[in-house]
């Protein structure tokens, strides 16, 4: 099928400087865990975009030098040859595909950990870093000379940059670099012409900006991404003041071939990669939408979530952009642009804005994505987003249960051409995931419900039954496939049980009224009287999820959990902030690293896990080695929200299991697990382990992972850099 | 000199199984960051220490199989023959200095977040990880297939080490690991005969033992290390009953060369590894003293921190145990046995037990060492810890600032040649360290000071001169050096200016009777009335320590920190457990992510940094683009001890930098800086860059940096594993 006209715009080539893209995606830099050291990962994992229509792809955030050193966070890096041979390897897949490779130039300032450097970071001022505030992050400040040498290490950067063969190189001024150090008053406390006005503050950017220029801008783009609103109002830049006032300093200098305008800080980032529990798609138009008039005719590119064509060419239309950029949408869907430019737009897979992808970068890891679990996995596991096996002497497979694990298996059996049944017990796919959609503003979640619904209703050789009731271990032998699958779930503790302790709650049992699980609460269990405690033992989005919930409904909550913060976990997905937010606008209270120690006639007994001494004492048959304290809270409750820990559905794997030497005489040649039954997991974890049983299906032992290629440093390999290289020479003689 | 006789039986050779130790020096398995990705750092780093008299040096632990995968933290593998080949690099090393190398053989089952390999891991019983809870890891339930699985896992793992030239090979049953969570209760709820009895839940580590021993036992010793008490009293495993009993089950079979005993589990890791400020060297004596009586003639090893050979002696002359055991006390010092053996005690450098180590580790990156600069460094920078390139020209040095910067700086440049002056104001070396040494229970750390005076009194060509006040510019440019390293501190802000907000608090000024700074509570300021704030924006040791001294005064203390944690930092030390319990036993009440507006009249106004609403409003110049709120709690504080932030002492740096032109005439050929002044930093940061200083006295730019080896995999270079590998075969066909 050939595209929609409306879409044409889309498609429509644009000049950036002396490049032009071939269209008007534009992936703008995000990170991935995989820097300039996993090169061959990299270099599929971008190139794959562009082959999916993607007419710009960038690397991650990128160092200029080693004084501005991310790790223990991984960013790109463009210190020496080595990397340039190795950001090189992905250059080169992107332009295979006919696309431009960009690369956001980054010197990060007073928030560069530098644990691998151990050098000193420079930045306007001596202050210390509030993006990791207990890691004793300080910058110093630079002179006159400083400005210098750090120009010349952007200048330095750019020309390994352009050798790598970059197309697009963009100065960040976004995330709180160095840049924005200059610009904004509340990192800049300078008196040199360096600080006081905005024209002062502007300077070092306008500088960089025209270096680049100067040096390079003959064959690369020189663009930049700007952060026009901190979201602090008048104590930040504010986008209808000092925002908008900046960007025309910069234009008037005429130095930049593309403007990619964007808000929120490096501390609050999580404003700029808005998870869909807070922000929509397009939430950051009022900000950023003046920056054309400022700009011109000179391309702007404005992300926001992007996943319907129709937003994509209404932003370009009503003239805010030029270009849409994205991130986590290039990293659902890969493909996504060229499914607009076929006609194709039920199989765009769309970010459902979980931030699972941002959240493993936090950790230090590699991204994953919800969605797509093949990002990160086209070259250390050779998996094409697109593209299948056909399978040679296909079986007949039967899964059962059509989670996210279940269905996304049968989705990839169905793809390789597997005679494929799966089998729901309830009326709708979705499992555990049909709950979750209906948490609070956790709507988007369900287009990984809706898109896989509607890939296995395309696919001929994949039946879905629905509302078939639970299968036992008869029903399944019975049934008459060669293989079978097995993706029943996992359930919430009724029992009060959590990683503290290990043990059930005396007094918790969601069989009684005053005792909650989340799966009930959604079926419609009511909540008694008005005082609500949740018991969150996940740390992730439910246990926060039902307190909101109580909350709305107008009941006073309490948030108990074992751990040290609120949704501890969302302090990776960004959300922390305005998790924090939501729950002191709605007043539920937290008592943090406490769990209960019974529940009874309405009294919710709780301990302080560090409530014993310090010190340790001799060792006692029956004592504790520490001064034992009996202190308790009693809260008042009248419900209490058991979301403590996750129980695998494993029941019938198990029994399958046992009644294996049944398996031959029914045809079963073999019996897998996937997903929560196998162990409970992220909703990431279960749609992998299913897309991986499939796509591995014929090997030896489908059930175990086959190995995958680890890029790391082989003994009696090369190395780069030696000792005894020279420092590239940034400094005045 | 010859050793003093008293310390022979620290040289006595000792038999672990077919292999001897030439002496009583053992570096147990502790983790550092390089796993088996860094093979050049890794062999260097651990071939050092043998160099510098370790018998025995073992990796970090070790995974066995992707299934127990750590990352995004770092251990070491044995999956494949890249990892053998890596590996083999350390043991080689290890043997070229006549030691005994060993591997830790470790699967984490619950505890292992899995996020490079995706896997499953298995465990006694399906249960979410106490350790990471808010992670989602969950592992499947082992059923006896599984079992025999898991300890072929251990066997190819073994084979695999022995190929790589492993000596010894480790078991752990510490940290939480597979064996625990079988044996412990709380992790095991079977009811097979793998659950249950002591006996059941002791035979799977037996199992694993016993199969070691007949796959390898032939030609490598089979040890463990093994977790006597959990310290969780008659919950978890206590020395005087389960881990006595679960230890005579195992020796009953005969299948251990070795015993390496420990106490504590993974979350509470800071019990194996204590800091000083809460263990003492030897604190879990009273756990271990039996475990000798059960083995019998079986070599048992015993940690503790041991730093004094008097302590090690003892130790070994009282019957707990045969061997020393240490992590920490060898990366202080990589030559303490040789020190001992050549009788120079006074050199030893001795480690202060601020885990700044396994803070950098917790944090996913590079282990270093407060004590020792060159950890780590051996192979990336080729730095020897004992060795020192000469000076050819050796010019005079005048260093300013006797703190730990200016001190490490001076010992190197004497150590190389240099002509060096080292002048302090005050009349102690130590600089901001004397001040915290006198903190609560932080006198260990006095160490960094008294070594380096020791070492800087042995150098003739090192002239230290104290209490000569503060240098001014002209002092300097006058002194008569040919070069100056300027190494002048930091201290702490007087306003109240921390990382939120960077701006100071109206009414906090140290110069009030109200208002005090470390510096000066230390000096003898006195705290005013009863009720104490300490405003704590640094995150590390200075507030909390504040806010014991206070309650040590019997005032009523608050922490006021803009963290989600109060000493945010020792979730990566392993303090934050004790530190929680410290608090609660002396009343010392927290306020997390709040800061202060305003002090006056003896009102200290607090707001909640996300009081504010999370919905986000159209931007209106002046306004915050949320709803606004004005919400504050109020303290009344009679003191407000202000741990906010650090300023560095510049100034005198700055006016050299100035005053450039008239280096020449003065014959000063260069200034350099290091250290606080520089930008504050850690300690261990300070005296890294008094030392790198000084290694690279006579590079082109002294100041900054050289280039390091960096390995990584790079583009084109051969990978292993390889795609179409097979995986190693530990299921049952």
């Amino acid at each position: 099928m050939a595209r929609d006209p409306k879409y044409d715009i889309l498609f429509e080539p644009i000049k950036i400087g002396p490049k032009v893209s071939p269209n008007r995606f534009f992936q703008s830099s995000h990170c991935c865990g995989l820097g300039s050291d996993r090169p061959g990962a990299q270099a599929l994992f971008r190139g794959t975009k562009v082959e999916g229509g993607w007419g710009v792809v960038f690397t991650e955030f990128c160092s200029i030098h080693p004084e501005s050193d991310e790790f223990p966070y991984t960013s790109a890096r463009l210190w020496d040859e080595g990397d340039v041979r190795n950001l090189g390897a992905m250059c080169a897949e992107i332009h295979r595909h006919g696309g431009l490779s960009g690369v956001q130039l980054w010197y990060g300032g007073v928030h560069s950990p530098g644990l691998e450097a151990r050098e000193v970071p420079r930045s306007a001022s001596s202050l210390p870093s509030n993006l990791l505030p207990a890691r004793t992050i300080y910058a110093a400040e630079a002179d006159e000379d400083d400005i210098k040498a750090l120009i010349q290490m952007y200048v330095l950067a750019a020309r390994r940059a352009q050798e790598a063969g970059f197309d697009l190189l963009e100065v960040t001024a976004g995330d709180s670099t160095l840049p924005v150090q200059f610009l904004e008053r509340r990192y800049n406390k300078r008196t040199d012409k360096y600080g006081g006005s905005l024209e002062n503050r502007a300077r070092f950017y306008i500088e960089v900006m025209t270096a680049l220029k100067r040096a390079c801008g003959d064959e690369s783009a020189i663009t930049t991404r700007y952060e026009i609103d901190t979201l602090q109002g008048p104590h930040g830049i504010q986008a209808t003041d000092e925002g908008i006032r900046a960007l025309e300093l910069l234009h008037r200098e005429g130095v930049c071939d593309l403007y990619s305008v964007k808000i929120g800080d490096y501390e609050e980032w999580g404003e700029d990669a808005g998870s869909s529990r807070f922000r929509k798609s397009g939430w950051m138009v009022p900000f950023v939408k003046e920056a054309k008039r400022v700009v011109g005719a000179t391309p702007v590119v404005v992300n926001g979530r992007y996943t319907s064509p129709d937003d994509m060419v209404n932003l370009l239309k009503s003239g805010v952009a030029d270009i849409i950029g994205a991130a986590r949408p290039s990293i659902a869907d890969p493909f996504l642009p060229k499914k607009i430019e076929e006609g194709r737009l039920e199989d765009i897979r769309e970010c459902i804005g979980c931030n699972q992808c941002v959240s493993k970068f936090n950790q230090c890891g590699l991204l994953n994505c919800t969605q797509n679990p093949t990002a990160m996995e086209e070259y250390r596991r050779g998996w094409h987003p697109e593209r299948f096996d056909k399978v040679k002497d296909a079986c007949s497979v039967l899964v059962v249960g059509g989670g996210p694990a279940g269905m996304e298996c049968a989705r990839v059996l169905g793809e390789r051409g597997y005679d494929v049944h799966l089998r729901e017990a309830e009326a709708e796919l979705g499992g555990h995931l049909k709950n979750v959609v209906k948490y609070p503003r956790m709507n988007e979640w369900s287009r990984a419900i809706t898109w896989r619904q509607l890939q296995l209703a395309k696919l001929k050789n994949v039946e879905v039954h629905l509302g078939v009731g639970k299968m036992s271990a008869d029903d399944v032998l019975e049934y008459g496939a060669d293989r079978v699958v097995i993706a029943t779930g996992s359930h919430w503790r009724e029992d009060g049980l959590g990683a503290e302790g290990h043990s059930p709650v005396p007094g918790l049992d969601a069989s009684f009224p005053s005792c909650i699980t989340p799966e009930q609460l959604v079926a419609g269990k009511p909540i008694v009287g008005e005082r609500v405690v949740v018991l969150d033992g996940d740390g992730h989005f439910t246990g926060i999820s039902m307190a909101e919930w109580a909350a709305d409904l107008g009941k006073k909550v309490w948030l108990v959990t074992n751990m040290s913060d609120p949704a501890e976990y969302s302090q990776f997905t960004l959300e922390v902030q305005n998790n924090k937010r939501m729950m002191h606008e709605k007043g539920i209270t937290v008592f943090r690293n406490h769990w209960p120690e019974s529940f009874e006639n309405g009294k919710l007994t709780l301990f302080h896990l560090y409530r014993h001494g310090w010190a340790l004492r001799d060792p006692v048959t029956g004592e504790l080695p520490r001064r034992e304290s009996k202190d308790i809270v009693v809260l008042e409750a009248d419900t209490v929200i058991l979301a403590t820990s996750r129980v695998p559905n494993h029941e019938l794997y198990q029994e399958l299991k046992r009644r294996k030497n049944e398996w031959e005489k029914n045809g079963v040649e073999a019996v897998y697990r996937i997903g929560d039954c196998h162990a409970p997991m992220q909703i990431s974890g279960a749609t992998f382990a299913g897309h991986r049983l499939a796509r591995e299906f014929d090997s030896p032992h489908p059930q175990y992972p086959l190995p995958w290629i680890r890029e790391r440093q082989l003994w009696g390999a090369e190395t780069l850099p030696n000792l005894g290289d020279a420092r590239p020479q940034v400094e005045a003689a």
